[in-house]
């Protein structure tokens, strides 16, 4: 563990000073590589998972075009939030002349998801946008997918070398210990963790205790509601009703943003057309703990008086059911997250009585929301807002889209609420801001030099100005 | 406490929803209504501290400039970091519309400073970032002007209410016990802090601690080094001297950028000169409890074996110094940032003992070059960037020019190292991002609406596009 981190933070300085072009090339690099042996991946997470070598083969290209993806976006440039404020030797007090980039923050621990093998875990979009901002990585690899890890690490290793990475920029870890060990090591400047709510809650209370705190960016739990209204029920049961089956039971309910509770109204057209639905009677989760824990949630779930089952089996998937009054009773049970293929149908009579359930409601990755274009909405937007990162109008919320807007993040416990750990504006975790006062020309990065070298969107003496 | 809290939670949604147009007017009414009281203010101020009228003037200026620019910073709008991806049927999988916005994160706690009873107080950067971009704000009174906190408290209070702010937009509390209450309560949201490594740790990590944490801006310490070359040395000895002089006992040294260490060389002409001058032989600090501690830190400093007086007295300004062979032994003393009008000279000889000193710094508000024209200043800047958030070249620090660029923060313990509490940028601590995925045009925040109906800079699939 010490010589990984004493590479890392060797490797810190060289990095600190590669231009984006360069970490652009090694981004694509890995991107390449990984495309290239995308049937080995997918053999050896399909050994190790149940994902499915579709789901598999889909999420190498996701993973790949997630890295190409930060390589533009550094590129652009504008993510450096270069500000240029000139002298002001007429000011009172007279202003010195200031300006103000991003840079790397230092060595990132990357602690890997057990759901995404590719695109949450060793090479996913944490690797990538830290090492896209040019900070070095150590992954600490998920038990779930030792192989994978392993296999993509040296993908990766190898890429980054032959694209002139400087040795130290990347390196991976094992181990319950290593994993304690990463967060708490004077090396390591910020963490970034996808995962159960208890090891993120560890690690994020390991990272605050430090001599020195780091920031940690965690994806804790999340249940990401998805309100059904009246009339949308009355008027799309059926289709909403194919819709939730989908999402709920997609890579057998181990997404981050399954929708884990649905409020519908009383004499719901869902509800009565999901009962029809035939869900998977049998599941096969990521890992013998991960089922586990997924039984042992279920059983807590199917204890909460008043709670009936609507289709399939405690073997297989299942949706269940209850009133809103045992719901606002049994409150912290139904909240609680259960990882894999189970959702809970809340059942309201009226307006009144949804505004109290989601009232009630923590912080989440997302929440939904189901209505006909004519319905007042706002007073629902409203809730929504106040609890998820990322709302939703007639869809799922089990994709993701790997975009420039993308915000996948919420309140707590979904996360530490303030960045996303999918999309573009993921590399501001990752980052830390410098300002030079009335620096000469030849010490200042090139985002502030004069001219502006770099061509990058930069605001000069207030103004916005493109390239 | 509980009934100030319901009444911040409940100005939260109306918040929520106010344009920028109508925030900008409250802060302009804040500021205009502070501009009148100047007079009644400073005279508040003058009963409380020993900072002087002149000085004290100049900073109530300082904070109604600064309320007026983040009444800009708002209507120019690139503070909401808007982004728009059309949907995409044609891509694989299909994207859906996605658009990002940053909006109020909730009720913001501030911790009050000393040294600025303006500035950096009720109605300080804190305050008027968190109200800028649309979140109540309940601020800890500091013990040290508690008349001047209740007069600022007052005005704010009625300037707000008079321009239409709703009613729980700001409070003010008091005492110690309202200070631990207040960073626990579930109603805050984020905290802000400007003060002693000690006081700024145990609220850190009670933030930390709580059921669901909140981000916490600490700015808790800094010691500010100064590294003069031989060469400026040579050149520059008296110049640097006088400069010194005036920098780290301004405001009887009671600045968070006040030089603490300074490198200079072996035989230097700045040490020389500055043994010549005239130190303010008294002081009278802001409170007792803040000149004890002063007392207690100088002692604590003046026990370092090898330790020299340059210039003043124990009762007054001191200036003493040490060789760099000492600093080494005694780092942890040396480096402990003592409040008040003392700094310490190490000596250095050569560019290796330099070099090796900086590597033993830590994480600092500022770091301050003097160097000549034609010298080979790479490596010191990239050492100065490693630990400072602000570096200076052939300037002095304790000046903090309020505009977009200004960065006042830096790597643990300066702060936490990714956010300012001074200049525009300082608004990002109080938000989070939403995306809206396939929302009507109707139920977007109006940043987001096809039209951009607000004239802002955004990024419009993949393009940053001016208004």
């Amino acid at each position: 563990m010490d010589e990984i981190m004493l590479r890392a933070a060797s490797a810190t300085a060289e990095l600190t000073r590669s231009s984006a072009h360069q970490r652009a090339g090694w981004l694509r690099a890995v991107a390449d590589t990984l495309d290239a042996i995308t049937t080995q991946l997918v053999d050896a997470v399909d050994e190790e998972t149940h994902l499915g070598r579709s789901r598999l083969t889909g999420e190498v290209a996701r993973t790949t075009g997630q890295l190409r993806l930060f390589a533009d976006v550094i590129i652009e440039g504008s993510y450096l939030e270069a500000i240029v404020d000139h002298a002001d030797p007429h000011a009172q007090p007279p202003r010195p002349d200031l300006r103000r980039v991003l840079r790397p923050i230092g060595p990132v621990a990357v602690y890997t998801a057990s759901n995404f093998p590719f695109a949450f875990s060793v090479a996913g979009g944490d690797t990538a946008s830290a090492l896209a901002v040019g900070c070095p990585v150590v992954v600490k690899a998920h038990p779930g997918h030792p192989k994978t890890s392993a296999l993509t690490a040296s993908a990766v290793a190898d890429a980054l070398a032959a694209a002139g990475a400087p040795d130290g920029t990347f390196a991976l870890v094992d181990g319950y210990q290593a994993g304690v060990d990463l967060v708490q090591h004077p090396v390591i400047a910020a963490a970034a963790f996808t995962g159960s709510a208890t090891g993120g809650r560890a690690l994020h209370d390991l990272a605050a205790a430090r001599p020195a705190p780091i920031p940690f960016y965690g994806e804790l739990g999340s249940i990401n509601p998805v309100i059904v209204t009246e009339a949308a029920d009355a008027a799309r049961g059926e289709e909403l009703a194919d819709g939730l089956a989908g999402s709920f039971t997609l890579g057998t309910g181990q997404f981050c943003t399954k929708p884990g509770v649905v409020f519908v109204p009383e004499g719901s057209q869902l509800l009565r057309r999901l009962a029809d639905r035939e869900l998977p009677a049998e599941r096969a989760m990521l890992t013998d703990s991960i089922g586990d824990g997924f039984a042992r949630g279920l059983d807590r779930l199917l204890g909460i008086p008043g709670l009936d089952i609507v289709a399939g089996s405690p073997a297989g998937a299942l949706a269940v059911t209850l009133s809103v009054e045992h719901f606002a009773e049994h409150r912290e049970r139904v909240l609680t997250e259960v990882f894999g293929p189970v959702t809970v149908l809340v059942r309201y009579a009226g307006r009144e009585q949804l505004r109290d359930a989601l009232d009630q409601l923590d912080g989440s990755l997302t929440a939904t929301l189901h209505a006909e274009a004519d319905e007042d909405i706002e007073e629902v937007t409203a809730a929504l807002e106040r609890i998820a990162g990322r709302v939703l109008f007639s869809g799922w919320p089990t994709g993701v889209a790997v975009t420039w807007a993308q915000h996948h993040g919420g309140p707590w416990p979904a996360t530490t609420s303030q960045f996303t750990s999918v999309g573009a504006t993921a590399v501001r975790r990752f980052l830390r801001p410098i300002a030079y006062q009335d620096a000469p020309q030849a010490v200042l990065p090139a985002a502030l030099r004069e001219e502006n070298p770099l061509g990058i969107p930069r605001r000069v003496d207030g103004v916005l100005v493109l390239p």
